[in-house]
């Protein structure tokens, strides 16, 4: 993390860890042999510069009482327009930043965001709030069109990355209050010095914040047990237009409905989160780790069950189909792998894998390299030295630097995540899979490839995340209508065979139309009535989670 | 179980329970031996009998419509008139009920529930849902004059005792979809069947009901992880004056804010639960236990701070400080007792508690006896063989027919809990012993006996539980009001130390005004506008959780 390292306008990550033509051209030959699909590889194309973008003029200008923390230049628009979908991957390839904020806002305390508040309410300026901007469902994208024509002036982009501090730490009782605009790294960087750390890591941990974990439930490095951010929020304080909402420190509470569990995945609709006392953790001492290869994929998921229902907790526990397992490196194709760790600040953790190999290798699993135990104090960890847990880790975080590049290609490169209960699994896996390749052949003529694997396990079910990979030669634009056509059947799929829309990527306003479809009727008004208490004005993240008839219901009821 | 069994109509449990006459002279002998007491011991009271209690006329009639499942019947109101707090238990043995309910319905369906649900808004009478009615907070116990004078006709109780089927069972997924109104046993028992159970086992086990224990988010048997009924809802299906508002079964997931975590903990306020997919458990194998003595009581708690820290999540870990243990007959009292307990349907728990007791004896602990590894294949348990934790248990269900008994006696003798951060503990633990037992002498003129036990402990904090026993001479009326200012100290020296007004007994009407310093203002707006939304004429437990002021605001909005 050097200061000077630039972000990409459009692409994810690092301007810097964009590949150059040839190691794109690459890149697609390979994907292309790996597809097995004929004819020409895909047309290499260049990213566009900033100097090339469109995006229309600001609606609004910056008022004079915020104009110390409030910009309408171009450059800081072009960088508040999108999260990093793959939709918004492409939307910024192609230059396109129409719906770009009018203003972006980069507060450093609570006043200035109050003052914010204020003043967009009364003059009627959606106000989203961001992060990392890692949003993958449209999370932090304004869409006024689709608002009521005309109820909005205009929109304004909330930064929290000035918020970036961990402001205390609570050593006894493992808690500590942290910002919300600090990122995955910078947290644990700031507790590394009280040998704490927040271990969640989700795949967007280089960039995503506090808040952000918080106000789209993200999901973290625990496979089991503390899946969710959810779990580890002590208390929370958030800013809306109506006033400051905290609550308070507690370990746990029976005080009615958790005031939390109302802020945690409310994606900004009620206001603008600011600091939570987190539940934080000694940095684990005793490692162990293991993989094992199923030839069955029927076998695999039973050994996943079992260990899910186990009790033993498991840190980690992700089934990696075969294919799956081949793009990431960990194994050859050949075998599901189903990859166990545990870990520990108390205690060597020997006894636990011990007995989930048992378990494992009961259901017909084999694990040729046997488990990996490792004492951080008896001998420093060596790069490399990992097994497919380590390559899969590596995987892990570069997946969104890929996808980056193969937009540039034209491909279309997409995941999409659910739970569901065991007993729903099977029939559920196999519908995403013969409905998405059906559809892949019918938009692009030709096959891709589609992966699974769990994410996390629960006693009631696992959390399959897909990912898909699909061939077109026919550029940015064809790719994006085919995109939409593949996530329609995707996400129909999910919602008819009784999953959730999202296990841990939100909702957003991409995930809307089949969230409207899960969640009961009575709850989307019960949320709509809270959120014209705390926003009256209806201007927080106008477009996430509720509709405009929803919103607009509640505050005339 | 036998259905001829008789429920007393003013004390805990069964009427044969009740000790006779000599019974509790001797009870109340030894008390004043206990708490070091001159003078005469308490005077022993005849309880009531059904015809001495007194009772106004219902305000309303049973409705044409509805008579088939409603009754106005006497003794139907008398029984349906209070919980069972300590408060409840005093007024029901001085024969006083005026608070009864006009009407009390039994629905053996939800079309009978959405009937009177219709009814109740038109006809503006207040609707209270009641399962075993084994609340200790005034949860279902009508107060209209504390509501706006004239705003309810009347009331009618809503018992859904009739509702007390298991469903469906999903093997796989472990889960199963349980009616509200059924109890701990009958759910265990429709369970074992399939050689599973909820495990979920608070004081109230043997009466109350799954919705009772989700709509007040009920402590269970497990001491970590999963120490609230809140983490076994898979899904909850709730009639609403607006219609059915059901969840979906999911193991997990991010879509927006929970709706079942709104519905979990509402009191009552938003509707009746009818029923909820749960996550149930295979029964337990394999057992460990031990009981780790302390001198001092700092050490004990560092060990249970260490335990909860460990990552070894044991099954049971209370700290029972000395007078705690005494009283319960698990030490003589002169060691802080910590009652350790690994559980496991899939392994031996050897070498989690080896490695829990290393933590315990290494903060000063003894653990004479060593620990006890039980293999339920192996050996049938005998009764009595569970050393200091089955003494505990017995205890524990024995308390609330203890209390009965020495209501019976005029003593002042009632519990309160809550859950605050390491940190804040032993400030805490010093003024509810300081106040408590100030305020004993005041009101009383003698001392009484306050204990103190750790029911759940988190990696944050623990949850301590606290018990007093206080000594009247001047029967029961005193004593109530004597309760009264005693109650009102304990409150306030809990919300004074950032910790909560409970972990898990609820707010119901007696909480409610430390409630309302507890959480945010803003909450309670956004709860009373969700309330607005679901329940327009705000029928639904009137009294709970919301003051009638922020409810008509609401409703006004």
């Amino acid at each position: 993390m050097t200061a000077s390292r630039r972000l990409s306008f459009w692409g994810w990550g690092y301007e810097d860890r964009f590949p150059d033509a040839e190691t794109r051209a690459q890149l697609g030959a390979q994907l292309h042999a790996l597809l097995g699909l004929e004819g020409a590889p895909p047309t290499v194309r260049e990213p566009p510069t900033l100097a090339d973008v469109r995006l229309p003029d600001p609606r609004v200008a910056v008022p004079a009482a915020l104009a110390g923390f409030c910009t309408a230049a171009r450059e800081d628009r072009v960088r508040h327009t999108y999260g990093r979908s793959y939709r918004d991957l492409v939307r910024g390839f192609l230059g396109d930043f129409s719906p770009a904020p009018d203003l972006v806002a980069y507060p450093e305390d609570e006043a200035q965001i109050q003052a914010l508040l204020r003043w967009a309410a009364e003059a009627r300026v959606a106000v989203i709030p961001r992060g990392g901007g890692t949003s993958v469902v449209g999370g932090v994208e304004a869409d006024l069109d689709e608002e009521s024509a005309g109820a909005y002036a205009g929109v304004v982009c909330l930064d929290l990355r000035a918020l970036d501090r961990v402001l205390e730490v609570d050593r006894r009782s493992l808690s500590a209050r942290i910002q919300a605009g600090a990122t995955g790294p910078a947290i644990d960087q700031q507790l590394a010095a009280h040998d704490l750390t927040l271990r969640h890591f989700p795949q967007s941990y280089e960039f995503a914040t506090l808040g952000g974990y918080i106000a789209t439930r993200s999901g973290g490095h625990f496979a089991t047990v503390y899946t969710h951010i959810d779990e580890f929020v002590q208390s929370l304080r958030t800013v809306t237009p109506q006033g400051v909402m905290e609550s308070r420190r507690l370990p746990g509470s029976g005080a009615g409905p958790s005031p939390d569990r109302l802020v945690i995945g409310s994606e900004g609709v009620f206001g603008v989160i600011t600091e939570a006392w987190m539940r934080v953790r000694q940095r684990p001492r005793w490692r162990s780790s293991a993989s094992v290869m199923f030839t069955g994929y029927d076998a695999a998921v039973e050994a996943a069950r079992a260990l899910a229902q186990s009790g033993l907790h498991p840190a980690n526990c992700r089934l990696l189909d075969r294919r799956e397992a081949m793009i990431n490196g960990v194994a050859p194709g050949d075998a599901h792998v189903l990859i166990l760790g545990f870990e520990s600040a108390d205690h060597p953790t020997d006894a636990w894998m011990e007995r989930a190999l048992e378990r494992a290798l009961a259901c017909g699993g084999r694990c040729p390299e046997g488990p990996r135990h490792r004492d951080a104090r008896a001998s420093a960890e060596k790069p490399g030295s990992a097994g497919a847990a380590g390559a899969w880790r590596q995987a892990f975080f570069d997946g969104p630097y890929l996808q980056t590049a193969l937009v540039s290609l034209g491909m279309i490169v997409d995941t999409f995540e659910t739970a569901c209960t065991w007993d729903r699994f099977p029939a559920l896996h196999k519908a995403v899979v013969s409905n998405v390749r059906a559809a892949i052949q019918r938009v692009t003529g030709r096959k891709g490839l589609l992966t699974c694997r769990f994410t996390h396990v629960y006693p009631d079910g696992p959390a399959p995340y897909f990912t898909f990979i699909a061939p077109n030669q026919d550029g940015p634009e064809a790719a994006l209508e085919r995109w939409a056509e593949l996530k329609r059947v995707a996400s129909d799929t999910l919602l008819e065979h009784g999953a959730t829309i999202t296990h841990h990527h939100a909702v957003g306003r991409v995930h809307r139309p089949w969230y409207q479809r899960q969640r009961p009727e009575l709850f989307a008004r019960a949320l709509a009535s809270a959120k014209a208490a705390l926003d009256p004005a209806g201007v927080m993240n106008p477009g996430v989670l509720l509709t405009p008839e929803e919103r607009d219901a509640a505050r005339r009821a």
